[in-house]
């Protein structure tokens, strides 16, 4: 079960180099979680309210083609694992026009109550990520 | 009373011309209103804590030249007025290694609860900007 | 003609007292303007390999309440004037589901070569935008 | 030989839950990597004018505790494995105060010529890093 979001570069997201700015795909891929959050019927926003609050516990990126202002991303993302302690993501980017993959990484999160105590990950987290 | 800060330009902030992006000043007068506060005593942290908020009411800048990687800016901080309403600032920034003026800005603060209702400034706040 | 563009708050966009960093307005702005080119037939990245960059000139923002993550920005943006030497735009920032004003600002953009040297605004950006 | 610097977390580094925000994390890394250079004699700003380009291969995190604004934050940088094609950091992130530990984090960089085109990595840059 995979999920797609497409997104275009933002010209403050490039940097000297004209290329976006490594740090920014855990941007995308945080993004890319919420929307498939969203698409699961769940609002990041409102799990906030009642005190549940996803972390990244680690998260990683391999660059293989550097991308672009003008070019829009294709982010498909996999739930890899996901358990009571932690949901595994990987994250595959790819330049929308062609589809050359620009790079592929994986993150894993794990949920925390209000004061930053490590708690269960919620069942319907676990059962519809 | 002038307050005077350095600051040396991040890689990830100059944008695709190579250049500090213009949002990114006003990400340095908030360094630099930060430092003001804390050489007068105040740690804004403590101050977050105890639930005294400081949020923008107005904020702009002029831009005179580019600011590019490698280069230190000068910011130059004035309380310009301070009432229980509000605090201006004006913000010069100059490239330290010449004096050269690349921009110049203004904003206008207020203080907030916890709730994010307007609250009196508290005086020493006033007093000692 | 006043051109439209709905933004979703995203997540990091949020600071420590949970809304929309004031900063990041301007990078709304900026999506606004690219995206009103867009529509006017013109593709930024396109202009840039041309040799046409567009600096901002002079900035700013009054911002009249906060906006938070789960928050949808409808950004109303107007060119107030445009001649060959700026253009100066109107911003008007609305939370999107209940139309209220969080936001307004606005800029004066002008032109550069690859140098950096001021240009002659191109005909066809003082028309259509 | 370990490299060390020390980073004050700046308020807009926060997000929504009061943290830094984990993506923030890879620009203390660059500017470790910066800093690194430039005490080793090598000013990055210079090696892209030559033509010297140091790219992002791959990067990664675990994130142990937060950091939060008004935390300085000690970066511990040494190079792992430094051959003519590739560069290999390792990052410990500490808060200063009291030592704790609060990320770890890897890299590989390449170099690239201004065409984006992998290049042997300078030898000066080998030896020294």
């Amino acid at each position: 079960m995979q999920h797609e979001i497409d997104i275009e570069v933002r010209y403050y997201e490039t940097d000297g180099q004209g290329m976006v700015h490594h740090a920014n795909y855990f941007q995308y891929f945080e993004l890319a979680r919420v929307k498939m959050l969203k698409e699961k019927g769940h609002d990041y926003a409102e799990l906030e309210r009642q005190g549940i609050f996803l972390v990244v516990h680690n998260i990683g990126c391999r660059y293989l083609k550097p991308a672009k202002f003008g070019d829009t991303l294709r982010i498909l993302t996999t739930v890899t694992r996901a358990t009571a302690a932690r949901i595994d993501h990987a994250y595959q980017v790819l330049r929308k026009n062609d589809g050359l993959e620009l790079a592929a990484g994986q993150s894993t999160i794990a949920c925390v109550d209000r004061e930053g105590t490590i708690r269960r990950m919620p069942d319907f987290l676990v059962d519809v990520h």
